[in-house]
């Protein structure tokens, strides 16, 4: 029998809002149930135990009935997001959708490993820089890129906050000098809700000085291997997840 | 003796502000002069005529060390730019640029061939769409690509304003089905400034709105191989370029 999988969230198209797929249309398959814990994560509700029982144990074949509903048969890339999706059994859904020929992009911290990594299309990797307040342990991101075996596009992507983000993020380049950085301007939003931060409001002005601030940063450092982008759902959404 | 080239600025280092390179580090080279005069057209100065005694005609070597000493001796991506720059003599720029360490991108509304083409890492091409009031004659980008002989990244950007412009891209695309097709948001600050829309101003609320429209458009036509990105710069800068 084929390993049932947690799901938060299945929705779309919309388009992709991050890293190198940014701007693709796309249908997000978000699980439910993550090993961290970020200060900023904008997705509690497919992280927290709390929000358990809105999740639903879902099997490959129905989950790729909603994808395709959604996408009107037409192939589509598939975004598969979490909470961690690679706390979840995703070997089956991935082969049952390309052949419907889907494409597969993860995102994930890159805290667990799976053998099934190297059948996706795209393999995006966001350790957690220290205004997570989390720890990272960038072997466990080795194992991540050994499991994908070089078959998927493998790129790094992190969120910036500040100075100390920006270090890490430095240093986890200098790490992987192969793979495409992608600095992504914090959202300071959810810190906001919590009222764990001063600023009143995540507005579109605090976005651009956030942009512009790290475009700088990247700039005087001469760090030209790096791509900055913005959340683009931040920007036409707010902070709503853009459906 | 080599060409000297009609510079209107080199500016930089700082990010691609639109298509597949942006949020990509990069120093640009705008040259002077355009075959085109399009109505929301961001580069008058390096345009109209009226502008001439500010371009300068400098040759490769000079523009090269502008930009080596901009870039603070590494390597970097140089983006092409205009006006037109096609119109210019390029192929030597590039290939000094190229010993250098450096990359090429160009851009250009596909009015005009150069063999040269041929040379760049990056050919953006980006054929008017009917709000720019000017005539796109497609078989001069049928030139234009096959002037590049498929050894740069050939894409197609095409800026987005209304449904007129949305049916002249989905045309486009089904012209060169192998080219990923980037919808930009169009940006009306240009025609504001020159009293030609009832809109007051071009602010982020309606940069968000026209995202919003693209992204629904893309979504319901289920134009899943499309990529839809506003213009960086403008979302950090405002309508300014970004240094």
């Amino acid at each position: 029998m084929t390993a049932r999988i947690r799901i938060s969230e299945i929705f779309g198209p919309t388009v992709q809002g991050e890293g190198p797929l940014i701007g693709r249309p796309t249908v997000f398959v978000r699980t439910g149930g993550c090993d961290y814990r970020c200060a900023w994560c904008d997705t509690l509700y497919a992280v927290l135990p709390d929000y358990r029982d809105q999740w639903t144990l879902i099997t490959p074949p129905d989950i790729m009935a909603r994808v395709n509903e959604l996408a009107g048969g037409q192939p589509i890339l598939v975004s598969l997001s979490g909470g961690n999706p690679a706390l979840q059994p995703l070997a089956d859904l991935i082969t049952l959708g390309r052949n419907h020929g889907h494409s597969f992009a993860l995102e994930t911290q890159g805290s667990i490993a799976q053998p099934w990594f190297a059948d996706l299309d795209w393999l995006m990797l966001s350790p957690k820089p220290p205004s997570s307040e989390t720890t990272t342990d960038l072997e466990l991101v080795d194992a991540c890129l050994a499991a994908a075996q070089a078959r998927p596009r493998c790129v790094i992507k992190i969120s910036i906050f500040d100075d100390a983000d920006y270090d890490f993020a430095r240093s986890v380049a200098a790490r992987y000098p192969s793979l495409p950085v992608y600095l992504q301007v914090g959202n300071p939003s959810p810190l906001i809700a919590a009222g764990r931060t001063d600023t009143e409001q995540a507005d579109e002005d605090d976005l651009a000085r956030r942009l512009r601030w790290l475009i700088g940063k990247v700039v005087a450092d001469r760090w030209f291997a790096a791509t900055v982008l913005p959340q683009l759902h931040v920007l036409a959404w707010g902070n709503k997840r853009g459906v």
